[in-house]
Parts: C-alpha cells; structure tokens; sequence
C-alpha cells in the first residue's frame, strides 16, 4: 500500500471536516468551510513544490513548474460538495493530481511542461442553482449574469465572490490565458457500479454521455374513484405508468442508454379521485449523441401512441440538451497505455454524470480516470473509496504523466 | 315540466349562494353560510306544513305529522359542501324531499306516517377532515372524540356545536328516538355517468359500494440516473407503474369493480436520480364485498411477485376497511314500483360513493334514488342536474310515498 495513497485518505478526511453543518459535510462555493478547505490544500500545494494562487471566481491552483516549453497540463477536480456529502466527489480528483506533483517533486523531477493543479471552487450547484461556476469561469464560460443570482440568505453571486476575496468584476480574466495548453485531465469516483461489478480498481472516461432532459404532462379526466366505471376513465397515471414502463424498456433494449423518469407528480393527488393529470420528467443519456436523440424521438412517439389510444392528450417540454462530450483520443490513449503498463486491463467506460471535463472541453482536450467507489454511491455520507484504488489512481496518473512526457 | 322542479332548482340557486367565499360555494359544518341556508331550508319547511327543530350537531329537520300510527320515515341528504363545491352534492335530497312534502301539504293529505325531512350538518368532512357528521349523530354513532378536534383556524369541534347554537355536551342526545322508523330515503346526483350514458334520469341504487382502502411503500434503491446502468437498478417508480397498470387491468376485468391509484408521491424526487421510495394509495370498491376482499388480496400477490421480480421491497397498510351497504329490500322494491309506473325502467345500479345512507343503514332501512349529472361530474362548480330530471325525482319520491301508505 503506498504511503501516497495513505496520506491522500488523511487529507480527504480533513477535507471531510471542513463543512458549514456540524456531523455532516456541506462545503458550498465562497463559504467558510470552503476557506478552510483551501488553507489545507494550499498548504499541501506548497509542500509538493507549487506556487499557488486564487482567481477572482475562487478556483485555487497550484503551479509545478516544468523545464523546458511553455506548455501546461492541468489536472483536478472541484472542492465544494453537495448537502449531506461524501468525501470523494471532487477531492479525490484535487488530492491524487497533488499526490502525483508530489512524487515528481520529492525525487526532484521537471517534466517538458508545467503542472497546474486545479481544486475548482463550484462544480456541484449547491449554493447558486448554477453548476460549474469554477471550470466556466477558467474555460471564460462563465455567464455574467449569474454574479446577479442570490443564495438562499440574499447574497449575490457577486457579494460573495467578493466575500471570498475575489473581483467580481474581473471574474471574466480568470479565464485560462497561461499559454499552450496539453490538455485537463480529472481523476474522479465512478458514481456508478460498473467498475465494483468487474472487480477493477479504476477505468477510463471513453466520454462523458450527453443528455435530454424532458417535462411531460399528461391530461385525462379527474374523476371520483367510486362512481366513474372503468371503461369511462381517462386516468392519467396509468397513462403514465404505460410511459415509465416504456422508458425502462426503451433503455434496457438499448446498450449503454440510461433513461430515467425521477420525479412524478399527481393532480388533484387524493386517494378517492381518478388522476386528471401527471407532471413528469425524463431523463435520457447516451455516449453517442446519434443514438440518444434516435430513442428521445422513439419514445415521444410511443407516448403520443399510449395517450391516443387512452383518449387523454400528452404535451412535452425540453429542459436541457446536452452533447457527448468525447475525451481526448492521445490523452486517453496515454492514460490507457499507463494503466496497462501497470497490470491494469484499463477498461473503457462511459460517464453518466457531468463533471468539471464537460465544461474544461470547451477550452482543451479533456481525459478522465474513474475510481470504484463502494456500491456506485456518491452524494451521501456513505461515498467510499479504498487506500488500494487510490494507491492504483495515483500510480496511474503518475505513469500517465511520465508518458505524455516522452510522446511530446 | 313541473312547478316543483322549477321551485327545487330556484331553491338549489338560493342555497349555492350561502358560502363563506365570495364567487364560489364552500359552505362547511357550523359556519355563517350555513346558518343563512339554514333560514332559508326553516322556512320552506314550515311553509310545507312542517315543524322545525335543530338539533345538537346541528342537523335541520322538518316533521310533517302522519294521520294514524306513531312511525316516521325519514328523507333527506346533507346540506354542506367540500370547497368550490357544485350546488346539488346533498341539498338536491333534502329540496327534492322538501318539495315532495309540499305536495302533500298542498293537498291536504296525510299519510299514515309521520315524515322528516332531515339536511345533515356535514357529510363532507371539510371542516374537521371527518366525515358523516350529522347522519353519525342521529344514528347514535358520533365518537366524543371527534368533539376535541380543531379545525385550520383552532376552533374546536366542540366550540364550533356552541357557536351554531348547540350543546356539544349533549350530542349523545341527538340520536333518533322518535319511535318506530319506517326507513331513511336519500335522493342524490349520481356522480357518476351510468345515467347518462344509459339516458335515464334516475336510477335506484342496490347498494353502496364496500371499499378497501391501502397504503404501499415500495422501497428500491436511490441512485444516480446517469450513472447506474438499467440492469442494476431498483427502481421503485418503475415498480410502482407495474402495480398501477396491474390495479387498472384488475377492475377492468372484474364486472362492477373500481380501482383507483389515487395518490403517488416519488422519493428523493429528483430529476436525475433513480426513485428509491414510491408511496401510493389504493382504492378498491365493489358492492360484494367478497368479489372486493378477493381482488384486493390477488392485487397483494401480484404486488409481491412484481417487488420480488425486481428485487425490491413492498409493504402495505390498511387505511379503511368499510362493508357493503345494502339497500333496504322493501323500499328498493317501492321506489322500483314508483319508478315504473311513471314509465321509468328503474334501473338499478350500485352507488360507487359514500352518502348519509351508509351511516343511517346503523339506525334504520335505508333506500337511495339517483339522479343523472351531466358528465358524472361532482365535487366542481361544474355539477349540473336539468330540471326535468328533478322533476322525474320529485314524482317518483312523491308516488313512493302513497306506494308506501298504500303497503302498510
């Protein structure tokens, strides 16, 4: 077990501390946990041979140096957390870039090229309702109009930035602006049980899925549940179990396509009345944007075919459209050449889930490393990861960079 | 068309004015509205011949005397309303029995039998969430309980009794003691669309449905929609759309058979996680109460093979368990009579919803006529009776009751 791999669990727990709740972890963007959580980690930067900075927006990154070119890897993941978090959802990804750095820096090595290392300051939403506030505003992403959005308590976006020591102002020059750039590669926790389920320590982000997101309203006839007689119903939940049913089916058909209904809301919602109508959404992602709009179109149309015949209407709305995000062909290709060089089969998986990557492609070439994680859960205390699998990530992306080293 | 039905449907106006809201009708147990119609209903009484008294919980009933013997039939329905209610839900049985007083006071004849006309205090259950109220406390079957609830505003039951002018102490009291009951007969809107679809303007009910009414929980596992491919998921929602679908096939095969999956409620809820928990009620009705314990026991197992197929977990609560309410033979057999000598075919049909009827079937034989809505819609400003029905009603109750004096 490498003494690497022991020191990042420690540091995680650490991190695990750094929370606004007492008893569970809740690190939002710009707050005093954050603050915390960034003393630690600017600290660790340091010790592993960094400078280290803080952009308006509160991303902190730490700089390795390279000999030789002006060219620069970054690596990381993001330092907030959900409500009631795990400790591995984005920390992990900061804690093994510093960990590798580390090692390069502790037997005095200068890659061709610099490192810097990235703990984004907002990936998860929690505060602003806004997802990826840290890796917008280095991909220059970011949208002006947000810094006017307010928290729960009526602090702006703005006010709060401003609060942690940022210009709001001046977030639009927290984009990259450092020179060439090699790529952004993020080391993060599966969220998902593919690897536990083929007994692997890590995989590799082939691409990050994209995504459909639907509302749909069925509208049938409300009705008293003792007196209409069967044949006279126009019952909008069942006309929406047809489609949950169909969804499941639709996606099990379908190799790698997820599709989802998670929320459901019934109206008038009373035990004695026939539902007149059922609010739902629809989450659908594949890796192959093609294949993902072919089966959003399909089950729209089989939809349409459940309502008809149920002589009840059915509407739909689009919420969200999100593309494929495909990882770097070299720098995959690198990452997979490490991992073999490692006894790893480096298995190929695609991501379900939106990571700080999806935002970074807009500005470079993006790669991710997948770590098991107990049981595919994530965004609960429950979140786990063994000292063994973080031992393999850092080995990984340590090989990875002496590889991306000698293919220049 | 009759003078009656005309002066029933101006009655019908008169008492859907009297609401505690300004442009639609809610008038609950004990309230301001309900002392107006009360003035209203007393002096329509009164002016068909009758003596008026109200009694502890507040019922209104009119005695119109018989001519030799000492037994009373009693007829009547509710007179309060569930909010934003339509105007014939109750009022209509207690003007059409009003209406067929009338006739006799009009010719000055007398039955061998006493009549009451009786409006209940509530059957709704708007203001205190239970139901029955007034028929509960004529049939001796109000619990002392009931009389400590608060309503929205904190307004005791028992405060409520005092403010309308009765003595909450004594509603044991209230209970029929009257002598010898011939039986309690309640004309009502079907609420349902049996009559109309058949082209009938009433109909004579068999019974009142028995009815089962369940909780279940189906409980899979939460996870995160992108990321947890379809075959390992437990998804309860899913689950749930197979239990939904499982009910509808159930009551549409099984003759005179409702079932109803009224409520649903998703848990966590979000867009892009798999439910975990699902919650949902059941609502099963039949007027054979051995075909309804049968079907909701089979819809048990079915359950539990879908939650064993799936590798989830289901459990079920009891949430109301009420018996079939047969109709009295005797005056089922006289209303049919009544029925057909006016040249209606007295179809009989079972009553899907509760009415007084259910409670008073405790203190006496009851008997219930039906009168066609338009659209089996109730419960909604929408309800709507035509006069020429009313008018098919009134003539009906009205050779009901020489029928009755004649069978004596």
């Amino acid at each position: 077990m490498s003494g690497d791999a022991a020191t990042v669990m420690g540091r995680l727990d650490i991190l695990g501390a750094c929370s606004e709740e007492p008893g569970r972890l809740t690190r939002p963007f710009a707050s005093e946990a954050m603050r915390r959580a960034h003393e630690h980690v600017a600290a660790w930067m340091r010790e592993a041979g960094m400078s280290v900075r803080k952009d308006n927006i509160g991303n902190l990154v730490g700089r390795y140096e390279g000999a030789g070119g002006d060219a620069t890897l970054l690596a990381g993941s993001h330092l907030d957390s959900v409500r009631d978090a795990g400790r591995y959802d984005g920390p992990l990804g900061v804690m093994v870039a510093l960990a590798a750095v580390q090692r390069l820096h502790e037997s005095g090595s200068r890659l061709p090229f610099a490192i810097e290392v990235v703990g984004f300051a907002d990936e998860e939403g929690l505060r602003y309702g806004t997802t990826y506030l840290g890796s917008r505003a280095m991909a220059g992403a970011l949208d002006p109009a947000d810094l006017r959005r307010p928290d729960a308590q009526g602090v702006t976006m703005a006010e709060a930035i401003r609060g942690f020591g940022g210009d709001p102002d001046r977030v639009g020059e927290d984009r990259w602006a450092g020179g060439k750039l090699l790529g952004y590669v993020e080391v993060h926790i599966e969220q998902g049980p593919v690897l536990e389920v083929s007994d692997l320590p890590v995989g590799i982000v082939s691409a990050i899925a994209g995504q459909s997101r639907l509302s749909l309203l069925f509208t049938g006839e409300a009705g008293h549940a003792g007196t209409v007689p069967m044949n006279r119903r126009k019952d909008a939940l069942a006309a929406a179990a047809e489609f949950v049913l169909l969804v499941e089916a639709e996606a099990r058909a379908t190799d790698g396509l997820v599709a989802t209904v998670g929320q459901l809301a019934v109206s008038p919602g009373a035990a004695n009345v026939v539902p007149g109508k059922v609010m739902l959404t629809l989450d659908v992602r594949h890796a192959d944007d093609a294949v993902r709009l072919e089966h959003v179109k399909r089950m729209q149309q089989l939809t349409r075919d459940i309502a008809e015949r149920r002589g009840l209407s059915v509407e739909s709305w689009p919420i969200a459209e999100n593309g494929s995000i495909p990882s770097s062909p070299r720098l995959t290709a690198l990452l997979a050449q490490a991992a073999q060089s490692l006894g790893d089969p480096a298995v190929k998986l695609a991501s379900g889930a939106g990571h700080d990557a999806v935002v970074m492609a807009g500005l470079t070439e993006v790669a991710m490393l997948f770590v098991r994680c107990k049981g595919g859960i994530s965004h609960h205390p429950a979140e786990s990861v063994t000292e063994e699998d973080v031992a393999v990530a850092i080995d990984v992306l340590a090989r990875f960079l002496e590889l991306l080293a000698a293919d220049r």
